[in-house]
């Protein structure tokens, strides 16, 4: 099937990784070196139906197999359900070529279709609407870039996602909870708040500390660090994001953008920091840095 | 402060967690008990400006702390930055007293906001746009109940979130992907697709099957099933879905009220089915059940 044999091209042609530079801080092999982090960006589907091209909706996603995605997306919004449904599925094209972030589903003329719910779906929280580059460069705009001079020791930071977990409640039972905490420079743990959505606990988080009037140094959050957790750390100003686990291409672009500090598998004492190393404190730089 | 103080009595009155029935499968303590799981509902964000409400979006989340979270979405959005911003957040009224979904951010009258950025933000995938129960029930009732008569064995199922991880290569390399899979229900695996978001691999690999016209038994995704995941399945007829971590309140209640059977912590061998449970085969039930 040729639109099978095109995507898998587009999967193999694409990369879903991506090079950056990383500085390891806490305990040895510490230093600079490259790394590689997974691809995040936006992905407009569309709904071709009797010549006329409708808005499905966007999504960040890893590029790679982005027809079977505009596919399945319209599988999960009702527009199609079986393979007599879809003529094809293909790059959206301008003036200057095929849109590598923009496919359009082209269903059956016959194929009734509701148009009222096309352009119901958006990617999660505030990254909702973006459609491309030029928005996301307009989100980063939006935010204040931080300028807020903290400095944080390594054993602090690498410490904060242990005292968010010990103040957690529900995840033990459920084991389906993120979490969020925000934390002064020196460690002290001013909120954690969980939530089914990694955006919500922070949005809690964030929250609390707005309508108490706090000023938080630190963003830890359980998980990834995904694009829309620190454009809302920059939204609210908060100058050091810590992940447990990994970064996304995106979220590092944002964060140096903004002028963050971007801290991701922060534990067993150890991280790597993938934006804003002044902010970040190794107490032991020159043994760190003597064994890379 | 008034409106920390209602939030917290917000959420130490709402619980966090559900109880649902569960069917142990696989190994020994197995048998049919009580479990709890994460609560998973809508949750509607409003603005109030000069006296009117203007939807800010809407978000599936864990309920409590809702004023905070409402807050924290109108500093992502960019409608509120401090304190002083905020006149209060409270829940709406409607004529039967105060709607537990829905929440407004009341801000000063000469804030300056954009009403056309207002109603952007929506829930991950095809939940967005969602706004209360009923539209929970729409989506469902949208759905095609699934009654496809698959059998699968347990051991069968425990095996194939690792058949996929042995597939997964991006993965391996960044620790940033989820991914999702499409099996029959003897364990071939049809397809593995990764991705940043979930609800991506998810739509991947169900716009693979679209395109080239198979059936699959059973979907397997590398973390929690929430909502979005089995609505997902539900609308591409798939009638099993095999999640490696934990399911959510309302993933259990759309499997339940689709006809799909939902197994979740599915490893090391084991599972715990919440629905449909017929479809699932332990091959020695007998010695399971006689260790309850």
């Amino acid at each position: 099937m040729d639109d099978e044999r095109d995507d898998e091209q587009r999967g193999a042609q694409t990369s879903m990784a991506a090079r950056v530079r990383v500085t390891r801080l806490g305990g040895p092999g510490g230093g600079s070196r490259g790394d590689v982090v997974v691809v995040e960006e936006p992905l407009r589907v569309h709904v071709t139906h009797r010549g006329e091209q409708h808005l499905l909706g966007s999504t960040m996603r890893t590029p790679g197999h982005d027809l079977e995605l505009g596919a399945g997306l319209a599988i999960g919004e009702g527009v199609v359900r079986a393979r007599s449904d879809v003529l094809t599925v293909r790059p959206c094209r301008d003036g200057r070529g095929a849109q590598p972030d923009d496919v359009t589903v082209v269903v059956r003329d016959d194929l009734e279709i509701d148009l009222s719910k096309l352009g119901r779906v958006a990617t999660p929280s505030s990254a909702c609407g973006l459609c491309g580059r030029d928005e996301i460069d307009a989100i980063v705009a939006m935010a204040p870039a931080v300028s807020r001079d903290v400095r944080v020791d390594v054993d602090v930071l690498a410490a904060l996602p242990d005292a968010m977990r010990e103040r957690q409640s529900v995840f033990r039972r459920t084991g389906g909870l993120h979490a969020a905490a925000l934390a002064t420079a020196d460690g002290r743990v001013l909120v954690v708040r969980e939530d089914v959505g990694r955006h919500n606990a922070v949005d809690k988080a964030l929250g609390f500390a707005l309508l108490n009037d706090l000023v938080a140094d630190v963003l830890v959050v359980s998980g990834r660090a995904g694009f829309e957790i620190v454009q809302k750390a920059a939204m609210a100003g908060v100058p050091v994001v810590a992940a447990v686990s990994a970064p996304t291409s995106l979220s590092v672009g944002v964060a140096q953008a903004c002028g963050l500090t971007l801290a991701a598998f922060v534990r067993d004492g150890r991280c790597n920091v993938y934006s804003g190393e002044h902010r970040i404190v190794d107490v032991a730089p020159g043994v760190a840095h003597a064994r890379v």
